[in-house]
């Protein structure tokens, strides 16, 4: 199959053989699969990961497999996304509490478990979930991102009298803004670029360009999407004593950081991740969110290097490949 | 009278006069008060601050002040302690929340307020507390530091199924752990000096040599203790993914952090500062947290200076100055 590998250089391979299902996955004919910027990272040396990349992906279960999707409530053919944590081996969880607490947990496409970006993908049962039929393939490829903004209001609790900000103007920053729109609070994106500000404007989104900030130190919760390391220490400056920062950048390395005014102003610092798919799935079918105006581009897997090289290019939103 | 002024050094001054009350604070006689770590760390220029150092202490109210002290149910005379947080002069809050919120809130001794170390100081009638009569002087003096510790309570619910650690076994790790070790938790306290441990250890509560960390990182909940910049990473590799790790450390500089760490594992870092005073006051009258044990030596306040060298000295506990 064809599958674009990491050894060290990012590589399309044309003839790699199709994955070998540990126990208790199955084999996902992967139709459509999105660029994150952690894939991007990865190709810089981020995690140390060898394998195949990619983990935002939509695909259908491939024929057979009757024993692995015995009274599992999927079928071949069945139109699925997967979570990327997997639990040990041996132990699989529908509990993502659980699967989170693993401290041996894989992640697809990132921790020692081969990613998406193929024709085919091995994924425990336990991490599919249906798309509904009114759910496109080119949105539901965007259900992990969108999940892992969701997690903001699982960790979090927003209330409506909230002064929320979100920093970075990035995919993830754009979809965290959609999900914390649907609260109600009044929330202010700040960002570089205009045009992609203007998607969450043209959605009724109050937005400012990052150099426009007054300087007022009175956000209640601010939500890093910078991806970057300056992102830390801008999100702190913008929030009032006992605020709460919520931190969703990966990057590789250290950041200096002033750990001491996190204890003088007692904020409340939570690293934020993956998050509840069936949320995600639940917004996109009831069209809360829109996803379709952050495709930047789509190519085939035949052309993933250069997707790569798009992806990689400064101010890109979602590259997508399609299979 | 007499004060310990810091003006780029530390000097004793014996003609100072008496402070000035601002609207809404009162004259305090001081009897006794405490070098903490953050007065060293002031010493060596963290905050800038220039003034009367020190913000640990017991007094007892100066006479007269029948205005200031109208309808507060404090009278001159009375013995107290006092939370060092000021809100905005003409706004005091009696509420903890309050002046923690506001970002011009000066701090006793700390910032742009002057402290506790000299005959007299003054505080908001708002921040004063009467110490039980039980609660000798050299108890009550604990109060600031044991509240901070008290305030991990308030910021986490500890289960008492949670694995807890907390790492350091200066004054406040020892405080910290005599404080978690009242929710029944099972705690394990890490820490360099064996004598210091003992302490905990003949209060029934477990402890370890930092080198002997089996390596495991399964610990739900970490309160890192250590003073230094080197807490932060140790108590971040104990920690199990989601777990929550208690800041408590402050100290002048950045610190070069693993960010993308805490997003991974989506850890919740909590900054700690000051806390409950009233919860404090309760722990030292019911004799439920021990702070005898913890005093390394008493000055008085004419050799100031020498109580300073004698903080400073590697593996001090806590020194007091007698008035």
């Amino acid at each position: 199959m064809r599958a674009l590998v990491l050894t060290g250089q990012l590589t399309l391979e044309t003839d790699r053989p199709s994955p070998v299902c540990a126990p208790g996955e199955v084999l996902v004919r992967v139709t459509h699969a999105g660029i994150c910027s952690t894939d991007i990272e990865l190709t810089k040396g981020y995690m140390d990961f060898h394998g195949i990349l990619g983990h935002e992906f939509v695909g259908a279960i491939a024929p057979g497999q009757d024993d692995a999707l015995h009274n599992s409530g999927f079928a071949p053919g069945d139109r699925v996304v997967a979570e990327i944590n997997c639990v040990t081996p041996g132990s699989p969880s529908r509990d993502y509490f659980a699967r989170a607490q693993d401290p041996q947990r894989t992640t697809i496409g990132i921790d020692r478990h081969d990613g998406v970006f193929a024709d085919h993908a091995s994924v425990p049962v336990a991490n599919l979930h249906h798309v509904p039929a009114s759910v496109r393939d080119t949105e539901a490829v965007f259900v992990e991102p969108l999940a892992a903004a969701c997690q903001i209001l699982e960790q979090v609790h927003i209330r409506t009298t909230d002064r929320v900000a979100v920093i970075g103007d990035g995919k993830l920053g754009l979809l965290c803004a959609q999900v914390l729109a649907t609260t109600n609070c009044p929330l202010t994106v700040f960002g570089k670029h205009d045009a992609k500000l203007d998607i969450l404007r043209q959605r009724g989104i109050a937005t400012m360009l990052s150099d426009q900030w007054d300087g007022r130190r009175d956000f209640d919760i601010v939500v890093e999407c910078t991806g970057a390391p300056v992102g830390f220490d801008q999100a702190r400056r913008m929030l009032r004593p006992r605020g709460t920062l919520v931190l969703k950048s990966t990057f590789e390395g250290l950041t200096p950081a002033n750990l001491t005014s996190l204890v003088v102003d007692e904020i409340n610092l939570i690293g934020s991740r993956c998050g509840p798919f069936v949320s995600a799935l639940r917004l996109l079918e009831a069209k809360q969110v829109d996803v379709s105006s952050l495709i930047s581009a789509q190519y085939s897997l035949d052309h993933g290097l250069a997707a790569f090289q798009h992806a990689r290019q400064k101010g890109m939103l979602k590259v997508l490949l399609v299979m």
